[in-house]
């Protein structure tokens, strides 16, 4: 169903960089192993900044880029997977950081489909907006996995990025701009192939003193990728089911930049152009959900993608999820 | 804006009792020390239970409630705060738990607002149901809050429960049953004033080994007493402004079984009647967001709810955030 929505603002923050060569050398990694294994020559680190802080100047950036001031807002979502506090959540936490965030009372969500809650985000906003209620919302993800990483395990240590991104969605009826299609599919096979276990009720702080194999994320790339060449096919043919729009439509795709292996994958199984996709996992890392937001951000910044064009954000995450939205920019 | 849905079925699930009496006695409270001064007489605590287990049982409730298989859902939403384990989210997790969760690729989709969750996933499920790509929505709540709680703190250990409840909500276009309006409000002076620091960035697991002060639960009881005579009475004037309903047009009053002390400040500042106000809190404890669900489970089990009653639900959270839904069930 076709929703009236247009993205009015955007906007990112990036902590500083950490290039390979020193993070391999801190992992006691030969020199090039990144590259070569993760396809990441640099991403960013948070030192000093926290969740809230980051997400705080992504939204600023990006409220300034539609020229609009935080009351103007509505709604503020947090799409993400990581957090300052296990409570309150994250979107309070957020919405506190902010110019003018304790004169505005607007409410203050979150939403997690962990790699895919920005895709989520949108999906919903898109839904809420209806010119009366809801005018416009911020969607933010702001990312920290570097707290979360497991040293001793070189393929996520060397493949996750810290940073964040938002955007201004509004209710805009009778523009070119809109939502064509959402949607996602939870395959409950790969539930238990992207975990962070520790520090729930399964593994609770208590009786779970730090492990690294226990309170790091752990991915098993292999068999995702065997999950994704199977389900990914029949998740675009579900997709593109029943709208006027085929694959081959599409003028720029974003994917999650889930790792190296996957977007080639993902390029393969639907023989994308080089002009349609984009990427920026060699200089960002995987940013989990602020991955497709940052690099829809940088591609309408370096005018890769321009006012009219058919966008495509597509990903997997944990869960086992795949999703996808089909949206005129 | 009006939105024709409808509840069709509701589920619950329950571990075993842990009343007051045994609980003080393992704290070291003397005996009568929990009805005093949090009114919780018995709650509910999970043993073999996970947060998974307990939602997958409601919904499965509420499914059979509705008289629907699992495959007549369209997405479901976990709406909650606490969890199993920090990634994959809580609505992926049940989802696995469920008969048939394997053979169903339903989207498996998280929100939370803390203890509003339930009602913040009430609104969203409503503007979702368009009876083309959402017909059914299923909406779980399972929170274990035990995990979380200082047992230095004789307040929050005593006052919190576990527990599930599930809705499914349906799209429903001609019938009685409506959402007429829902909302919240974040007021963010209140941020730190209910909190859980450790385990997120601010306190990663590597860094700070447990502290019940650190990896539990807190609130600061008397500042958010005082900052909700504050706010409760605007946030009100807000949300019925421009409907055509009063407070005192509502039949029955869900609220938030946040303590004592809230309810009890709830109901008179809205001068609410006796037979309006729903309650649970002195069998059931604070559940977190499954609060909600499980009293208007309760409260249509017990026929305290009928069709075409006009419902409040209604609550605060950490954030600090108000929030309402009223529906006619």
């Amino acid at each position: 169903m076709t929703r009236p929505v247009k993205i009015t603002g955007l906007g990112s923050y990036l902590p500083g960089q950490l290039p390979s060569a020193k993070l391999e050398a801190s992992l006691g990694l030969p020199a090039g192993w990144s590259v070569r294994h993760s396809g990441v020559e640099t991403r960013h680190r948070a030192t000093f900044e926290s969740n809230g802080y980051m997400g705080a100047r992504a939204l600023e950036q990006a409220l300034d880029d539609a020229g609009i001031p935080l009351a103007g807002l509505d709604m503020i979502i947090s799409a993400a997977a990581t957090y300052d506090y296990p409570i309150p959540n994250r979107a309070s936490i957020i919405k506190n950081e902010l110019r003018d965030g304790l004169a505005c009372h607007i409410p203050a969500i979150d939403i997690d489909t962990t790699c895919l809650s920005f895709l989520s985000a949108f999906e919903i906003a898109a839904a809420l907006l209806d010119g009366r209620t809801y005018c416009r919302i911020g969607i933010v993800s702001s990312e920290i996995s570097s707290c979360g990483l497991n040293p001793l395990d070189p393929e996520t240590a060397t493949l996750f990025g810290d940073g964040a991104a938002a955007v201004i969605l509004e209710f805009n009826p009778g523009g070119a701009s809109a939502m064509i299609r959402a949607g996602h599919q939870t395959f409950s096979e790969g539930v238990h192939e992207t975990i962070f276990k520790g520090g729930g009720s399964r593994y609770p702080y208590k009786d779970c003193p730090y492990d690294p194999h226990v309170h790091s994320f752990t991915m098993n790339g292999r068999k995702l990728l065997r999950l994704a060449v199977r389900r990914l096919p029949e998740f675009m043919d579900w997709f593109f089911k029943d709208i006027p729009y085929a694959l081959s439509d599409v003028d720029v795709v974003i994917p999650h930049q889930a790792s190296k292996a996957g977007i080639s994958l993902f390029r393969d199984i639907f023989s994308l152009k080089d002009r349609q996709l984009r990427q920026n996992l060699s200089i960002r890392g995987n940013c989990i959900a602020a991955s497709i937001p940052l690099l829809l951000y940088e591609s309408v910044k370096s005018e890769q993608i321009s006012r009219g064009d058919l966008c495509l954000l597509f990903g997997t995450s944990a869960g086992f999820t795949v999703g996808a939205a089909l949206f005129v920019y």
